[in-house]
């Protein structure tokens, strides 16, 4: 568990697009933003007050998070000064890149020193148990894509908002790093042991209240044939009693397989339910979350009425127009 | 790769069934297997010469492979003075067990003194690429269960002893502990981190000649709710142009899930295709292989002829009555 509120690292961005990590943070944990950091031509803002490290400090943080992803997801040494004197002034570090902090041999000599924590969320911090299948207390949603990358972690952090706004009990649970470094805790699935994929996520969705619901942030997609085993661990593991529908309808071909189209909704309804069912026979399909970033608005509402009149499911771009109805459809269930 | 041939370690077996790595080695590649060396009190036999490291070694023998599983995966230190031993006589070590003999400070030494090789095939010594999903030249099949442990190994390693019996170009790929024994290569499915397992299976059945038949050892089974993300990766990773359907009619549960049925046949049949023509759309179930261990030979026929009716596909208990008719089947494809 990361230590809040943060300090967000935008280190020397290069556009907005490269700091979607401290976006995301800023967006959906803003009550852990307390400031912003930039190194000499940082093209991003996040629009928080920009902090030293002494600042900072004063200001109560206690972990600077690297905000921000360079190529390669490599630990740049133009970083190298500010990281050490953030450790130096008493901040842990928590980081998603590909290269760990811990690998960097001046970093971990400066961290055992002053007693520091480095958080490499990238890799898994536990070991996890094998999945038991046991059916557990509480309510838990899952969004599955026709595709990866098609908004399924914005999807559960909107009905999350939402779920909040009504008062009803509610947890995102990450399951990718950027969901981890926003909510300080969570599974990095792809980074999991094979035998222990779907424990990992028994693990992070324990027993709860009734009334709670566990929104797991979804992963892949059934239907891509890099990640698909990730996502069937995901949805045997999570126990979903409800399923949201992701899709993005612009997309020609599968996220990085060329040869491969997107299956239809249809398609993918059928086969997460079949599947959701080998754990949980009442897992239902409540809604379809549909990433409509590419369309006009007119474009969007006639999209979003024709996948209602064609499944008989409510449909919506949550962070477009909002998480109401999936909401609806959960509290219904 | 594990250099061949091999001396089978027995050990202090306190059964047949201990030995089973020795086995299926005895079984399947008997001509890596030269001889056996038993310690005081082994109760396993293979009905192999018993040999010294000093026999072994003049008849040829390049790797002592330990094939006995002890209570918890554990290298006992009764083993330690011969593997020791072993090294220094030039032999490389290969174990399937859960502890690795590279964490044994002591082998570890004499290995890097000797020059020797341990092969811990517990865990993957390559690094697997991401799944691309491109198509690849040769056939594939794959057995697909209601259930782990149903018999798939067996089922493709008795394939290909009557595939190349016809001069068919056929090679199991081994992607479990015992398979990988076996064969001396092969993938640990299991061991494998979550973003690559589909692309450790394309590591391992690469394009071949036309009519070629990579007979993929299957893993798991989308059922088993602990397991079910590595069949999926091996489908998807496979791209199976033939699926065989495996099952064990008398199990009362899915294994190690006291609370969850087995599928039915129907059922694998419909899911498992659905899958595999993601990435295959030309995939068929071709047949059905029953493990009919715990049936009477009566019982074991009356079962086989009533699937073949229901399901309309060849259906045999590949190990007691020969896989003639699964290979029938691809052959006809």
């Amino acid at each position: 568990m990361i230590e809040t509120p943060y300090l967000l690292f935008l280190g020397d961005a290069p556009d907005q697009l490269a700091a979607k990590v401290a976006q995301g943070i800023k967006d959906w944990r803003p009550e852990f933003a307390v400031g912003q950091l930039r190194l000499d031509g940082c093209k991003a803002d996040m629009g928080l007050p920009d902090m030293t490290l002494a600042e900072a400090r004063a200001a109560g943080v206690k972990t600077l998070v690297i905000g921000v992803a360079n190529r390669g997801g490599v630990i740049s040494l133009k970083w190298k000064k500010l990281l050490v004197e953030a450790l130096e002034n008493g901040f842990d570090l928590a980081s998603g890149l590909h290269n760990l902090l811990r690998d960097e041999e001046d970093l971990a000599a400066v961290a055992r020193v002053t007693g520091r924590t480095l958080h490499d969320v990238r890799i898994p911090s536990v070991k996890y148990p094998i999945a038991n299948g046991e059916k557990r207390r509480g309510k838990r949603v899952l969004a599955v894509g026709t595709d990866c990358s098609v908004g399924k972690m914005y999807t559960a952090l909107c009905m999350e908002k939402e779920m909040h706004a009504r008062g009803m009990k509610a947890t995102f649970r990450a399951t990718g790093q950027t969901g981890i470094l926003i909510t300080g805790d969570g599974v990095p699935l792809d980074a999991v042991i094979a035998d222990f994929m779907a424990g990992s996520i028994e693990y992070l969705t324990p027993d709860n209240d009734e009334d709670h619901w566990d929104l797991i942030e979804g992963q892949g997609s059934l239907f891509h044939a890099s990640y698909s085993g990730v996502t069937m661990a995901l949805i045997h593991g999570g126990q979903p009693d409800a399923l949201i529908l992701s899709h993005e309808p612009t997309r020609s071909h599968m996220r990085g397989l060329p040869g491969y189209a997107l299956p239809s909704l249809d398609a993918l309804r059928d086969l997460a339910l079949t599947v959701a069912r080998v754990v949980n026979p009442a897992c239902e399909v409540v809604g379809v979350a549909v990433n409509t970033q590419h369309m006009s608005d007119a474009e969007a509402r006639g999209y979003l009425a024709e996948v209602e009149a064609r499944l008989g499911l409510p449909a919506t771009d949550p962070f477009r127009y909002g998480a109401a109805k999936l909401v609806d459809a959960l509290a219904d269930l």
